[in-house]
């Protein structure tokens, strides 16, 4: 904690007590949410090829976009780093500096950390983001029916690119969003989930936790430009948000502080095979179910 | 988190949503406590000498010691897991287990993880756990006051054996002991710490932290039988608790359930150097400052 503790400060009045002790202490009241989530050099990011705060970024973004998805409020963040041997100070630096941003923005302080250093061998940098959130009512995956409008925000497809930069280092949890949404659609907004690996994958955990059938029409689904239509199905770490609406609720063309597009890409239908179906504008159907991104292959 | 889900159950009433959407969602009130530590093959354990249940104990047990240290009430646990490549089934399985059965018996139940595989490379098994837990007054390792006596909990020294087994593996985080420190001693009990890089590192700690020196009588500690007194100052991974008691207090010889052994070893003084003195029954005082516990050297 130390080292992450010398480049961390808050002064967001839920921390009673910051890094520096044995733990944190946080005010918190009523539902609490919690997960974990881990960025791995050589899997989620290639170390050498990237400023290391963009990777700070990217380790407490990417474990944000839950939040989101939950619908809920960032309350705080805990990260745990194993740097390789041979890390250079200057990186390490870029990296706290990268977590601690990304946590203050996102109003989630950075309130707890452990670095271990690798003294020898291969070991990647290893980072692994805990984040806390508050919600009284989260949307769950699992609250989709039959008849539900299904909904994305955002463009998808070609986050990873090959020279490792891009959308999937640089994005935005859709947290603004999520509460624009959560506070204009209300009860009718049944279920959600972020995009992280790929829309089809995804959108198969929602359908299976919710009990129901997905159907995604091709021609509707936001396309990043230059990136393949096909690509939109089966790339991953888009973090954008996939919900699930009461057929027939109106929901704006675009949503939160930054205007973001949200468009419908189609329902969720009774439960059936495949779990997954793509309907292509020459009225053909595909099965989505087994598309979907595996990070690092 | 699917393959820790696949292993974890919990009856736990304060869960509301275990793993297996983006987030859990747990019931929380009050004072929130929240800390992160790693457990890494070849820096805390030696995977390949130890059976993974044991590391999975360990790794929640390590990061539970810190709420003991607190003073509070555990709520739940989240991990997140890099496997090297070549991992085995079994062991992983094995792992989960060791990771949920520390968990629950703790009253700490996983709620989230993330584990991901290793395909090439000399990653180590590395492991950290995020803990939760609850206290409207955490005891901070800075109430320490000048006329304070020290005490430890249990014995010190040689938890690190050379064959990679022993105490600080099989450690039981003294989450009792602390429950009855703090219901028997109350204000009194000014500051507490876990001795995880040993007594004389973690004394200095809690000295410091207190704007106080700590001074320890030699002939005092109580050390592990078989191990050389001076290992008990240097060594680390105890995982016992010291703590500071307004001077005079009564303190039990014994506490908690298992009666664990309540030993008086020294009184914090106003701040001086050197940080940590310990003082030998021949008169002499020796500097502790510098002694401590380096993992995995």
């Amino acid at each position: 904690m130390a080292l992450i503790g010398r480049h961390v400060t808050t002064r967001d009045p839920r921390v009673r007590l910051g890094p520096g002790d044995d733990l944190a202490v946080l005010d918190a009241s009523g539902g609490l949410l919690a997960g974990v989530d881990q960025v791995i050099d050589g899997v989620h990011v290639l170390a050498d090829r990237v400023s290391w705060d963009r990777i700070g970024r990217k380790a407490v973004s990417r474990s944000l976009s839950d939040i989101a998805a939950m619908g809920g409020r960032p309350l705080a963040t805990l990260a745990a780093v194993v740097l390789p041997a041979g890390a250079r100070e200057g990186d390490v630096e870029r990296l706290c500096r990268g977590l601690q941003e990304a946590a203050e923005r996102w109003g989630a302080p950075l309130v707890g950390g452990d670095v271990a250093f690798q003294r020898s061998g291969d070991a990647p940098l290893t980072i692994s983001v805990t984040v806390l959130g508050l919600s009284d009512e989260p949307v769950r995956r699992s609250g989709g029916r039959p008849g539900d409008d299904l909904y994305v925000t955002g463009v998808l497809g070609g986050a990873v690119l090959p020279d490792g930069g891009g959308h999937h280092l640089d994005f935005s949890p859709r947290l603004p969003e999520a509460a624009a949404l959560t506070a204009t659609i209300g009860r009718d907004l049944h279920a959600m989930i972020d995009i992280s690996d790929g829309l089809c994958r995804d959108a198969g955990r929602l359908a299976e936790a919710s009990g129901c059938r997905a159907v995604l029409r091709s021609a509707d689904i936001p396309v990043r430009v230059g990136v393949p239509r096909e690509a939109a199905f089966a790339d991953g770490e888009d973090y954008e948000l996939l919900f699930a609406v009461a057929g027939g609720v109106v929901v704006p063309d675009q949503i939160g502080p930054a205007a973001c597009a949200v468009t419908r890409i189609g329902t969720l239908g009774s439960e059936a095979e495949p779990r997954v179906a793509i309907m292509h504008p020459d009225g053909t159907c595909e099965d989505g179910s087994d598309l979907g991104w595996m990070h690092g292959s």
